[in-house]
């Protein structure tokens, strides 16, 4: 039920620098300790790998799960290693850091290479101790979550289909709403932006994702791309959704966006959408691999430039028209490598990556149009089967 | 919408350093940061400390909402300090460390105390450009944290009183289920722990408060405090519900645990009920100001040793018996000061903390009843309103 890691550049890297070990000290949150131990827990555990192995120092409450799910060669309860004892005499993380030593002792390594976000205190404490941390600088790992197996594109795939589950109850709520005095109203009540939130949030539930935020925006409010949205939801207005769910079980995420509107948003939000959508296709078909993420975000900059609109690249500081890079990676992070903005380098089959352009302006709102691909030998496949349309159809 | 953290520990510990500033570098679901800076934003962004006020360093994208919601005294963009050129010019990580150590020159600031766990990365980059970075071992800012001001008793209650909810909406569930050989059946399907998560899951979002896990166990499922549980509920059978949410705008946890048994889960497991009943009760009263965790916990183990079971006072290497502490603070964080353990120090007025003792072993299951409480000037006020009964009640 996990990935199996292909750690080889990590290892690489090790031989280069002449470094014994890998070492990740983190709670299973940090999608890096996730992906490497195969394994996840609430409170902190150390993941360390050599070229011989992956090995796993845990508590004891964490062992039979660990020795049962996690992707290791080896899993030592920190008791082997006189935590307990260690913590009396010295203190709960000078006995970390001592326990932590030992273990890599038992395992043959002096030297380590650890993530930039590994914790300062363990640093320094095993800098103390004599052993030689260094900070590895490209983030190795990070790089080869970018890179996904069958296996993980299935999971993502499977967050997509929730989604669209999720997507399809909300485009319902604003298709079927009736309007009175240009509020869309459900059920008697005002249709708000927390009460569609709160119906893609439990059709997520019944389909095993969770999530802690969704964008539901209208209007104004949609001019700048973060703001989440509160408040009834209006006719004539543009409506964003943008949805990122986390599957509760695998923890890897989809993404997917929509903008929708009832009656008639006026001709300059049409024309918007219709520039967006075009952006969006350009920039998909754009995707192959070879081709770098910058190249992609440049093709949906042309576009949307030609249609006279500002972007970050025409205007480092507009704070309208299209304001944000037009693709993100996403796996066990909702934001990960690859990068589809001027920072982009090339794509390789097995990225999967969002392509989201839009354009934002208060006095119109926001437009913006996701799928989430993943970049194949010759091209890419879609693994979004949601519709585009700006008016809301109920499904 | 903020605690008004009172910061003046950390401003003590700093003079008394002789260190000019104490500096977070992490993103919004790093509890210490939320604390601080009264802000959270998905990407890390670095909040500093000094004897003048709280400064915080962000992004473009959130410096809108950092400058609206955050506790700061001042929100700097990056863009002040010429992040885009420095990363163009020095790769994103050594950027961003430029970019922070401009931030902090402007603020006067040439050493810095950090949390253990912040980025040896940017710890590393500081030292390599002068800047002193010493690590602050005490965890000054959990130690603030576990003191809850009014605002936040409140908070941590309004999530206890969706926890009730969701815990009535299973206690139903499993009291008007029908059994049918010995498994519990609801609307013609097994009652699984997965349904009765489910709709625990849905009830939380309904009343504004999401969560990840959930535990629904049974029978010897149970002996392992950390098992989710899975499969169908079986009648005469333990059946232990842990429920942890957290509130979707505060970020404040609640947690309450308790067991119910269909039928007869028989004579021993009827005692073990009444046991922990008694330690939870026991423990409950000794709670006060001044008493430590370890007293608290200590209690709580008299109960469970006079009734002839073991616990980890008793024998540390045990699997069996009450094999956790009695409890621990819940805030932003789920587990977070003070502790409830061998460990525990002195309790204070604001503390807010579980009490959940429990009898664990596989032949039998696992027995658990857990209320949050705050402590008070002369004792403690329960937050929880849940009643305690084996037999489980549709109410």
């Amino acid at each position: 039920m996990n990935v199996e890691a292909d750690l080889s550049p990590l290892r690489a890297f090790l031989e280069s620098e002449g470094i014994d070990g890998y070492c990740i000290d983190a709670d299973g949150s940090d999608s890096d300790q996730r992906y490497v131990s195969g394994f996840t827990a609430p409170d902190p555990y150390q993941t360390l790998v050599t070229d011989e192995g992956v090995h796993l120092l845990v508590s004891g409450l964490e062992y039979g799960r660990a020795s049962a799910d996690a992707n290791a060669d080896s899993v030592s309860r920190r008791a082997a290693y006189d935590y307990q004892a260690l913590v009396a005499e010295h203190g709960r993380h000078e006995g970390k850091v001592r326990a932590l030593e030992a273990f890599l002792t038992d395992h043959g390594v002096e030297s380590v290479a650890v993530p930039r976000n590994f914790p300062t205190g363990t640093a320094d404490g095993l800098r103390d101790r004599g052993v030689s941390v260094t900070v590895e600088p490209e983030g190795i790992v990070e790089g080869i979550r970018a890179t996904k197996t069958e296996w993980e594109i299935d999971r993502i795939a499977a967050s997509q289909r929730a989604n669209e589950a999720a997507m399809a109850t909300a485009e319902e709520l604003i298709a079927s709403a009736d309007i009175d005095d240009g509020v869309l109203v459900h059920g008697g009540e005002p249709l708000t932006s927390e009460r569609v939130k709160e119906e893609i949030e439990v059709t997520l539930l019944r389909h095993g994702c969770g999530l802690d935020e969704t964008i539901v925006v209208c209007g104004a409010d949609g001019a700048d791309p973060h703001d989440r949205g509160s408040g009834p939801l209006r006719a004539n207005e543009l409506i964003v959704i943008d949805i990122f769910p986390r599957d509760k079980e695998s923890g890897y995420f989809g993404d997917l966006t929509r903008t929708f509107a009832r009656g008639d948003p006026g001709e300059e939000a049409r024309r918007r959408y219709e520039v967006t959508e075009r952006a969006y296709r350009a920039a998909l078909e754009a995707v192959e691999p070879g081709v770098t993420g910058a190249a992609v975000h440049d093709v949906a900059c042309d576009v949307i430039e030609d249609a006279g609109y500002e972007t970050l690249r025409s205007d480092p500081s507009t704070e309208t028209g299209f304001i944000h890079s037009t693709g993100h990676g996403v796996g066990l992070d909702i934001h990960e490598e690859p990068s589809v903005s001027p920072a982009g380098g090339e794509l390789e089959p097995g990225h999967v990556l969002t392509i989201e352009p839009g354009i934002y302006e208060p006095t119109v709102g926001g437009v913006r149009i996701e799928d989430l691909v993943v970049v194949t030998e010759d091209g890419y496949e879609n693994l979004t089967e949601y519709p585009v349309s700006l008016e809301p159809v109920a499904r």
